[in-house]
């Protein structure tokens, strides 16, 4: 008899299900609404739902599926499997979902946060399949984190490591969602692309960028920005350029601080490819010491949006594997 | 029969060596001058002599002496006990120094980067005794860093991880010794401070450190500056503050991204106290996120100097318990 593992990712928009095996292989994918709004019990029975319909809907009876992995916006108790809270998910506080779960499905069930499911995941089946010390920096609204010791993710003490994205890298830049000010996500996320596009189109309006946003600066979004600048447009390129050195100064001191052998860069605003990761190269070479440099690779992402799904996948089967409760780094206390 | 091992701190002006128990207790410590620029082959040899005059001092049987721990300043080939280069030790290239004294002296020898042996020695016998998860910094002439995960030291992938004194804070700061601009050796070592000093009594010599230095800009040291803290002078309190925030950065960022348990301040700067301390801690405030910063701990070290030479003895106990080539974290590669 074939054995899967279910991996969800739980997202403040979207829940999304995928079945696969031992081997990362997927057998079906599915994803529904979050509708956050409704609810934590709402969002729990959905939860709940999906799990048991992709096994359904894919012809695998029920006890073929060993062990069930979530990855989960915010704040975790991994070894508990409890949500202690998530800025996206409004409502969730101390949200037991291991327990509660592990009750409705009977499988063994293991959460963590869905930056590090998301870095497991390019680590198990994405870009970092033969690395084992690896840095993920995943670029979209915000800016997430995972860190990769080893081969397994590396929780830091209360399972709150690997915030890349609240690195300070300009003490008195802007202000981040943190309340910090010159955070790595205040500078390098879609967000802040669109507000140096803004602000650069309220004193300059000669750029293919203003027509793009039906010349209300208010309107402008990164992708807009990626779109400008690939087709040469001056401003824009500029936008991207300083986005990426700002990105190579946080990854810089990644290399210097973690001693990599893999920087994977991945979610929406990596889309913009070598525009972005060329300035980011050329500032970690201007930055990184030299011995952690000549062993570090700086490369995209593979899995796309899929790298939450499939971590998660990943990680129950690192729970079953190692019958552990807390995925990643083994921990004696 | 009692048994104990031999920690040697190999430093750029001196080599110290203690003998310690199991226990951390020190029963034999001598220091003599490393006189580096003698060439490599006569501090090897210098190395050996004092390796064999600590038991002998002591009244100790050399067969007694169980393992050798060595710190040794520069890049480091762990497992395999090579210095590879050293900017304090003119003419040190792919040493083979583990190679070279387990022959002379017939014990199993272990070396390890100087600041990752003083942030272990922290953690087995100082501030971190009751601590696993520690970031250590070593603010002295350039800005050293270790960091102790789940009790061991965090090497990374070529052995170069921890270079806390080489993350970028403030991009377009002053250049620091490794090439690089805003390095936080640049900015909290005790070089920087005088720098700053420099500078500002280039402008201002309406204070006690004008005094203090004799007048001549050039000759003051940080040192002065923090006698002239203590002592109120408003001059030298603003250099103290401003070197504080500096290593508040840098503090809150090592939180965010390992989210240690605890952080200590060692090496002379550390000596200005509460006065550097102090600033540091609100900066801290300001920039870690509350759930890590909620279970970090940010203190004095408590070896001072002696932290390299016990820590040294540490990775000996280490390697013979372990029977482990590689002390710190176990790497299955």
């Amino acid at each position: 008899m074939s054995t899967w593992y279910l991996g969800i990712d739980l997202g403040g928009s979207n829940i999304s299900a995928a079945l696969m095996d031992s081997q990362g292989r997927m057998r079906h994918l599915k994803k529904i609404k979050t509708l956050a709004h409704e609810g934590r019990a709402k969002v729990l029975s959905r939860i709940i739902e999906i799990a048991k319909a992709v096994p359904q809907e894919a012809g695998i009876k029920p006890q073929s599926v060993l062990a069930i992995g979530i990855g989960a916006p915010g704040i975790i108790d991994v070894p508990n499997g409890v949500v202690l809270y998530s800025p996206n998910l409004p409502g969730w506080k101390k949200v037991p979902i291991k327990k509660t779960l592990q009750t409705a499905l009977k499988k063994p069930v293991v959460i963590d946060n869905d930056a590090n499911v998301a870095a497991y995941g390019e680590k198990w089946q994405g870009a970092g399949r033969k690395y084992k010390d690896i840095v993920v920096y995943t670029l979209g609204t915000g800016v997430g984190g995972g860190i990769i010791v080893d081969g397994e993710i590396f929780h830091g003490h209360s399972d709150a490591a690997g915030e890349l994205g609240h690195m300070t890298i300009i003490p008195d830049g802007p202000r981040c969602g943190c309340g910090n000010h010159g955070c790595v996500e205040a500078l390098v996320s879609g967000t802040a692309i669109a507000r140096m596009a803004r602000e650069a189109l309220a004193k300059i309006t000669q750029s293919m960028l203003y027509e793009l946003c039906g010349k209300i600066p208010n309107e402008v979004t990164a992708k807009m920005v990626f779109q400008a600048a690939r087709k040469g447009d001056q401003l824009a390129l500029e936008i991207v350029t300083q986005t990426g050195q700002y990105l190579g100064i946080a990854i810089a001191n990644t290399i210097n601080l973690l001693n990599p052998e893999l920087i994977i860069i991945g979610g929406g605003v990596s889309g913009a490819g070598e525009l972005l990761l060329r300035p980011a190269r050329a500032e970690v070479k201007r930055r990184a010491l030299k011995d952690s440099l000549a062993c570090v690779k700086i490369v995209a992402a593979q899995l796309g949006d899929q790298a939450g799904v499939i971590g998660a996948a990943g990680i129950a089967i690192l729970a079953k594997s190692t019958r552990n409760n807390h995925p990643g780094r083994r921990r004696t206390a």
